[in-house]
């Protein structure tokens, strides 16, 4: 490559680090894009990879090769530690410096324990393909427990189920936990009937799915329960064990508890010396710049961005998608000396959550819809934004299969060791 | 369950157990079914999953889905740790015993090392579901360590992949790799050409696929010399270590080598307290019985069946599978009191191997084939008997999809513990 073009880095892969990437293909620079993965990850479909309806390869494909057509653009699957400003440099953790002229921070988010990181061996949450397998082993080897269990308090321990947060995950995970054991397992045990599977919401809150409006949270309430699931508003979680919850002061025992009640942004704040807020996130002006760095630009869910009426995005695919287009187009003016100072306005599309089979919730331009024709349109939009995944047939099949047979696909324990 | 039944227990759930229980669905018994996963594995096309080829859950099944209509069937997921012959119960990890009336082991073989465990952590044989994801996500890691490194040496042995072994998983493995080096990775990386990859198939015979006839032995070496595979004959292995191998007293530097070369078959001689053979197999009669045992039956990998010529079966699915049916039949008609004595026969359909996409060697009732029309007879046999695998379809139309343009579905790199 010659050595005089300007270099993007771009660190992180996910919504908006792709976007930027993809967009600065045909630009006149060298763009470097560092991901610690080396695929792009779909997250909005991880909650059925965790609940054995889609396969890890389903929804994951390699950065690399979405991006095999930009000549001006390597990948690197790397660790970033930090960033020397001063430099211009990002850094890896073999060592090694990647220099910068612009640089695009995309690093995205991982869940958070709010202060109670002991919980985390015991109520894992769900961000990565690992962290999904790892659900589901851990969920399916809980039946594969109670069939051999003769005890019959310690078998309803193993059949309780509790999924802590009632965001879109928390109600995705509940949703199809519930369906799992009522349909897709249904006679498949001897010693105990799968129907009997507690699953329990555990939303702090006065309702579930706080970031919609109110009558579609109790469209998805209304919904969950017909499913069987035990949906709890108000609800503190004290302890969380090996053997269970402590909720509101009583005991529960569960052998299986999701964490879906929050996120922590990336350490990209503290890479750039930059006072990061309560919450973690880098604040970010119009231009998505933080102060004093003209050349870097933070964007997703490690950004945080302020609407027109001073509220903060939410940490949605759509606003990562949104601000890596804005921010390339921001360069490619940049490089061609065009003095472009629009700033960064999100286009809100709305948002959707799917609970079980064929019902969801959808609040798009100010229409509030639930039920069958909400799933429609959260089908057809999962699918056109799986659009350059090959993939997207196979998991338009494995879809259209289990809906039929309420079957679920890929239901595998996996050992992290094999044993010999 | 009526206690009086009699009680049929199955150890391993492989093709021999599997189609054991699916015969005694039906009959007058109660039948366990005991396995250390809860999945069937169709192994024959693991080497696809190890290549990126397939996904994981394409060639794997639940027991329990398999046998969900066998009502006089329980499926129990647990590690068998012996045998108590005078008590006539299976010993679980757990200190239960599970009582027998007549018991079917079934337990397969793990790859051996042949006296040098040394080797392992160096050399990952292809046995199990992680087994394959471990292969698979240490070959891409190898790629992506090789786009970062900047010394030449190093890249190469980066880039260097030796497999130890010609049976037909050697050579399959050898030729899959060979064209995702070669087609797949093409485009996508900016610092080497993946078409540099050295594999090399290391045997220690005179011949690859040593149990087909001559001809197709060469007409395989012919095809994986074409893709590239440096075919070695006469190599002797004398060290293994993470930098590479030592072959016939000369060190070579790869970061990859698999362990294709010999199998050895599960403890359950041990379990009967039988002096097993050096090879380690159980010597059975011609009903499939150990001396001294006529209600226990050993099939498949672990026992010892000799033809009417004297030599002993191979390990094959196909086999494994006959022996099954074979071994219900006759349980069923012991319970209704027929004095069926028939000995096993073992009918040979022949043998197959693949090497890369659309080539593959085939010995059928005599006539030996390769090439284009063999690797048809290949995708006919396989899908054959993916029958009752829901997955027929999505492994049909992955394989399409591979084969017209060449890609891999899925190139994931799974951590096993997810990072914050």
């Amino acid at each position: 490559m010659p050595e005089k073009l300007p270099h993007v880095v771009i660190v992180g892969a996910g919504f908006g680090g792709l976007q930027a990437a993809l967009q600065l293909a045909s630009a006149r620079c060298y763009v470097t894009v560092i991901d610690r993965n080396n695929h792009h990850l779909f997250q909005p479909l991880l909650y059925q990879v965790a609940t054995a309806g889609l396969s890890p390869g389903d929804i994951a494909i390699p950065i690399r090769h979405v991006l095999r057509r930009a000549r001006n653009t390597e990948i690197l699957m790397a660790e970033v530690t930090g960033v020397d400003t001063a430099e211009k440099k990002v850094l890896l953790e073999s060592g090694r410096g990647i220099p910068y002229d612009y640089l695009i921070l995309a690093t995205g988010a991982r869940h958070s324990y709010l202060g109670h990181e002991e919980w985390e061996p015991f109520a894992p949450g769900l961000k990565s393909i690992s962290d999904a397998t790892q659900i589901r082993g851990h969920i399916l080897s809980a039946y594969e427990k109670a069939e051999l269990e003769t005890d019959p308090k310690r078998q309803q321990a193993l059949l309780t189920i509790v999924i802590v947060g009632g965001g879109p995950t928390g109600v995705e995970m509940a949703g199809s936990i519930a369906e799992l054991a009522r349909k897709a397992l249904k006679h498949e045990f001897r010693h105990f009937d799968p129907s009997h599977t507690r699953v329990i919401l555990a939303e702090a809150g006065a309702r579930i799915l706080s970031g919609f409006p109110e009558s579609l949270s109790k469209a998805a309430r209304a919904e969950l329960e017909k499913l069987g699931v035990d949906v709890r508003m108000g609800t503190r979680i004290e302890k969380i064990s090996a053997k269970g919850v402590r909720m509101n002061g009583v005991e529960l025992e569960a052998s299986t508890v999701i964490w879906a009640a929050g996120v922590q942004p990336s350490k990209a704040a503290s890479w750039l010396g930059i006072h990061s807020e309560r919450d973690g996130r880098v604040p970010v002006d119009a231009h998505l710049n933080p102060q004093g760095h003209s050349k870097i630009f933070v964007i997703g869910d490690t950004a945080k961005v302020l609407d027109t009426d001073g509220h903060p995005l939410p940490g949605l695919a759509v606003v990562a998608m949104q601000q890596g287009r804005y921010v390339a187009k921001r360069i490619r003016a940049r490089l061609s000396q065009k003095s472009r100072s629009v700033p960064f306005r999100y286009i809100d599309k709305g948002m959707l959550a799917t609970i079980g089979r064929t019902f969801s919730v959808a609040s798009i331009w100010r229409i509030n819809v639930s039920g069958w024709f909400a799933w429609l349109i959260w089908v057809f939009v999962h699918i056109m934004y799986l659009v350059g995944f090959r993939n997207r047939v196979i998991v338009i099949l494995d879809w259209m299969w289990a809906y039929v047979t309420y079957q679920r696909a890929v239901r595998l324990i996996v050992e992290d060791k094999p044993t010999r």
